[in-house]
């Protein structure tokens, strides 16, 4: 059992950042060796071939295993919500956590249908981060605090974390952050997140960029990001990537808030995010260029913008079948197939 | 029970063709009455809608089922192979069916991953058809009996049906079958199948050149280039496709050949592949170009190139998703969460 380092602040964090485990190089190595073993054309299941060495890379594992995929849906309120930046209102967060626990979301019959353990984390409800357009989101206590939730949250027998979220607000918080990050115009990082019509999206850009703009200052690296312009749920997701890093996990992220959480890491640590694959392309239009920015590639696209993790749930079909093919397969020695070009002498 | 029509000849295809049922337009509209009501934001699981609401129109029923997925691979031998269009020689096909009934192909573990029953059908392997540079490939009785045997085959009580195919050398086929339908340049239909060099592709677009030219005049319809050019599995696969019509099944369809397959039906009736989704975009590089043909985009790109059904396999993961997102979400009355801008006056 792996024990979790102790966070009390931001400094923390960027300790354990500087120290993160890498690869596992001979679990890779061992998937390289079996592929091409495997009954069927070199290079032919594609992506599935990578996602089984990615998955034993980072578990450190050989075989890589994925009977035990967990999916965490992290739920907090913004305070910027007082800026009218949502088509919904605030106790929607609440309303839908409900909803989680009583099987009735989205996520719930996703998990379900593939078999995926789903956890709903709520991140102090009843008292909403600060409206960034007047005060940072978050004290360094605060933001550390939910760092270390979201870091011990992850079970260390889980074969892969699906981290989503919920929070009415928190794509003009996700949307925050990738200005603070990225640089660029405030309108190319904002989007209608759960319905916004086009006055209410300008708006939203607005309240983004006058938040980025108050902290520039004191923004020195993507964990002040977070504390400034995030949200509880949000630092709980950066965390559970670290978590999840220590751990020997790997991780699937969701959508764009989501991947805007774990983009403050990288800026601490270029190599914080080797372990995180992204799940699915989000409809939110940020969310494509936020991965250009990120050097990722979503593993699949669905025209879906809901949250929840279902994006990275939808996922681990993915990873079952490439691991499962990867593990299970027949060798063209034990199934008595001839190799590519065996009968060349007979054509 | 549907009683099944009688193939003795083509032209009873022909007939059969023309008849078709169309959408169960009821069975649409009950999907298009629950959908905005589930606690979502609207239109939010993107595709996962349509799948729900398309299941449920092709199966002619509501609520729309998915708890009895299969997969059907259909294994044929072309006596083109003789022409050296294969990195593989002939008689893998017969070991890999036996690796399938072994199950330990890529196509099993897909299947026992994601919960589909498996059928392998073997189309006289012993028998191959005629090499097409020479003589029609099949005789109007024998791919009047593949198809009819794809037909009977798919069972009514699947929820979806995952055609797919093995056959050494049937990429050249499928690719014989594009030329002719569409046209255009030899080389645009051809690809490496199980890897062949860029030699062996030309070599390959000159056979299947010789082949669309030879029996040009004869071609009067999808169903002679299938007997001209096709192969037992791909009739059978053609077959599988009206029989699922029939039967209220709808069709996940797989890569390059599969798709193939299918495209000789609509040049008799334009309505015939509404019904079916294709699985997957296979790297075969003609798969693209053929799905621009016929107006129908792939639901996800693994960059994969096996067959076997393994694409269409994989998609069954997103249909199971959608209709228990559908069948199984709590509405917002249930759930008591408040709709879009419900909270605005208190914004």
């Amino acid at each position: 059992m792996n024990k979790m380092p102790t966070i009390n602040t931001l400094d923390d964090v960027r300790q354990i950042l500087t120290e993160l485990p890498g690869p596992d190089v001979e679990a890779a190595r061992a998937a390289q060796t079996r592929e091409p073993q495997l009954t069927k054309p070199a290079g032919s299941l594609g992506r599935l071939e990578q996602l089984a060495a990615w998955t034993a890379t980072w578990q450190g594992r050989y075989p890589p295993r994925m009977t035990t995929p967990n999916a965490h849906v992290f739920a907090g309120n913004h305070g910027v919500v007082a800026q009218g930046v949502s088509a919904f209102p605030a106790e929607v967060t609440k309303q839908m956590v409900a909803n989680f626990e009583r099987g009735g979301a989205a996520i719930n019959q996703i998990c379900k249908s593939i078999g995926i353990g789903l956890c709903v984390e709520q991140m102090d409800l009843d008292n909403p981060t600060q409206d960034f357009t007047q005060n940072p989101a978050m004290t360094d206590t605060e933001c550390a605090d939910a760092i270390a939730f979201g870091m011990n949250v992850v079970d260390e027998c889980s074969d892969v974390v699906c981290l989503g979220e919920m929070g009415i607000g928190n794509t003009t918080s996700a949307a925050a952050i990738c200005l603070a990050l990225y640089g660029g115009s405030a309108l190319t990082w904002v989007g209608p997140g759960t319905g916004l019509d086009k006055p209410g999206i300008g708006k939203k850009a607005d309240v983004i960029g006058l938040g980025v703009k108050l902290y520039k200052p004191h923004m020195h690296d993507g964990l002040d990001v977070m504390r400034c312009l995030g949200g509880r749920e949000l630092a709980a997701i950066a965390g559970a990537v670290i978590g999840a890093r220590l751990k020997k996990v790997p991780v699937l992220l969701d959508g764009y808030v989501s991947t805007a959480a774990a983009a403050v890491l990288p800026s601490v640590n270029k190599r914080a995010l080797d372990h995180c694959k992204v799940g699915h392309m989000s409809q939110e239009p940020g969310h494509k260029l936020l991965l250009e920015k990120l050097g990722k590639v979503a593993l699949q696209d669905h025209s879906m913008r809901l949250g929840e993790g279902t994006g990275a749930a939808l996922a681990v079909a993915l990873l079952k079948a490439a691991v499962a093919c990867h593990n299970d397969m027949a060798t063209f020695a034990e199934a008595g197939v001839s190799d590519k070009d065996a009968g060349e002498k007979d054509a």
